[in-house]
């Protein structure tokens, strides 16, 4: 899957973890074959690792939202940096069976239980970036600041008090000690317009200095009400007003939005990320996703709390709703579903992304001859496979995926090891 | 998953396609081990086994149902028994694979293309028998009466030709040749109002004779507005008036209904077969799922024209739809979700579908340790595992996939061999 389009027999040629050479209608000569179709490396680019811990654990409770996050707030309270690195890799290594090459890990889980910090204050940081190396995907650590327990300034719950740093200052202080490295970026985030205070949000634009900024916005409808009665502003228009949208963020969900929350995400050239599974899940309702692209808004996709690992998926979803609520078929063409599911560039990898020379060079390899994907064609294979068809995943040139095996060995066994 | 709820270490004793004991808390013996948990056999109450010929092929030119119609016309257009049996037996067996044990064929492919008859009048149904058969699960053959393009009486287009025997006589007798055999009933199937003339209602209820009868409903828009021009009544009161409603009856679809609609079914008992996954790839919209159970309408999942043939799946988007419009959870819990998945009594087989003494001997045992069901609630499966963790089925008995191979050895590649 060429930026072009679909091409056959293409040779890859790489060399440095770039592409070198990228040729279509080659003979094969020594090259390595791959199965089915070669599509760039997928794009995850809203991850909370550690909810993975929650999937089939509480669909037994009704609720809403806000009583599934208790149940969140119960895992958070229980990890520390060992056994954070430990579900993380695994969540990772879940991620590259399922084709992705680059997570944005939106990261608020900073200080020991009690708020009181580690040694290294950045020790839970630094668990994810080794539990993303060790399952060979790039990260972006997108480090949020997370100071308030509402829009009002309420007070921090008990578990809240790990994700806090104090002030904002604090909170530029530790992440100024991150810096990039081979297959890790730093960027920032504002955890929600619940969670940093107005005055406070244009210090995280100032440390963010042009790095990706995501920000979770309007995903309930709470959120939007509090905002409203507090600062008689939307979300959308509070981080507006601070200079918090631009060409570098990210917002994410979007859900509950209106029209002129549309107009200023597009005329700041902002993303938004749906996450389609988790939007469902959640019981958070259906982004408006034709109305951001009428309006020229960059979409991309996470998988956020996990309830399933699955760009495809979430393609599915995206396209879905939108033919269910629209009586129409082909709202999102399979190539606009792909851009979305390679939004590399919101999570600062500008370079990832398309199978061209000079890229980076990750390759996904899906077979066609699956029972889910026999019979496809092979350019709407977005829209027909799953991540348990992908076979062979390929990272700044090292292949972590092969025949549907990770390199660490059976994931499946990895995740038990850490979850039950 | 017994009908009391999750039991442990649960001893499966079977004679004759039948539970002799169903034991838990049992010591293994020679028992052979399963793994995971174990669900009963799932029930597929909607299938057109050659739509399966249009996935992953039809999503590069947008349009409609109605257009979607046309491509699905000239695949209908080049089938005969012999290639039928062949797509069909291997679509069957991408079901096994998925844990379905019984599969609801709602067949309208009756005569050879221009619309004469096969020297066997009934050679397209015989073929799916067969191919049920060979792909080891049960069939309920709904046979479908169609006898017009349109609720006006409108004329049959080419391909249509193929569908119909002229009047409902004609297709009473070509029905009456079909007798149930082990593994095999026969039900009935109105297409729907367009395809059947209101004055021919009656005499399909009464060829069925208290067999199942299903009927597509309310799927688009067009329908209702058609049927309301033409007879002043919705579909489902045209229906309800032709005493087509009743306990024996499924609706399929049912996705754009009044309140008066709803009532109507519910009254007679009737069981709404919904169809997310191709409600939404089909742009049909969403069924009132919520308001039908309020109303005491039972319901049962379809994978009708194949975009994804996973019962799971089917279950997360009936609820995670209803997540999303109310912003609630646990709208269904995942013992509705379960009962609807096993809706074989609406098939006719009303002793299938639950692990006790005397029902029939279906198993289906889904991995808890995948990279997508590790760590899960085995109490929660049906909301967090899919058709690619299904490792054991067994029908009647007889083991048909294990290990997650379908006896017949490789599926993709049998989907391969009629579809590429």
């Amino acid at each position: 899957m060429l930026p072009s389009g679909l091409a056959r027999n293409v040779l890859f040629e790489e060399s440095d973890g770039r592409f070198t050479g990228v040729t279509p209608d080659s003979e094969p000569g020594e090259a390595a074959p791959l199965p089915g179709v070669v599509l760039p490396g997928l794009a995850n680019c809203h991850s909370h690792a550690f909810h993975r811990a929650l999937r089939g654990r509480t669909h037994d409770r009704g609720g809403s939202f806000w009583t599934w996050r208790e149940t969140m707030y119960e895992v958070a309270a229980r990890l520390d940096p060992e056994s954070y690195y430990t579900l993380a890799r695994a969540v990772y290594a879940e991620m590259a069976l399922a084709g992705i090459t680059s997570v944005g890990e939106f990261h608020y889980l900073h200080q020991a239980p009690g708020g009181r910090g580690y040694d290294d204050p950045n020790a839970m940081g630094v668990a994810l970036i080794a539990a993303a190396h060790d399952a060979g995907i790039r990260l972006t650590l997108l480090d949020a600041c997370y100071l308030t327990g509402g829009v009002a300034g309420e007070p921090l719950s008990d578990v809240q008090r790990r994700f806090s740093d104090g002030d904002v200052d604090a909170w530029g202080r530790r992440v100024a000690e991150l810096h990039d490295a081979p297959g890790v970026r730093h960027g920032v985030a504002i955890h929600s317009v619940r969670a940093v205070p107005r005055a406070a949000l244009p210090t995280v634009v100032a440390v963010a200095d042009g790095r990706p900024v995501h920000v979770h916005v309007s995903e309930q409808p709470a959120e939007n009400e509090a905002c409203l009665a507090t600062c008689g502003l939307t979300p959308t228009q509070l981080l507006g007003e601070a200079g918090a949208l631009g060409p570098t963020t990210t917002a994410v969900h979007a859900v509950h939005l209106d029209n002129a929350d549309i107009d200023l995400l597009a005329a700041a050239g902002t993303t938004v990320c749906i996450c389609p599974a988790t939007e469902h899940d959640l019981a958070d309702g259906i982004a408006p996703a034709a109305e951001l692209r009428a309006a020229g808004v960059p979409l991309s996709l996470g998988s956020d709390q996990h309830v399933v690992i699955d760009l495809f998926r979430e393609a599915q979803l995206l396209e879905g709703d939108q033919r269910a609520g629209w009586l129409q078929r082909g709202r999102f063409s399979p190539a606009q579903l792909g851009t979305a599911m390679t939004a590399h560039a919101s999570l600062g990898w500008a370079d990832a992304g398309r199978l061209e020379v000079g890229a980076r060079a990750d390759l996904v390899a899906v077979r066609l001859d699956t029972v889910r994907t026999a019979g496809i064609d092979a350019s709407q294979v977005v829209l027909a496979a799953s991540a348990a068809d992908v076979d062979t995943v390929v990272v700044d040139g090292t292949e972590i995926v092969r025949g549907g095996e990770h390199r660490l060995g059976d994931v499946g066994e990895l995740l038990m090891e850490v979850l039950t």
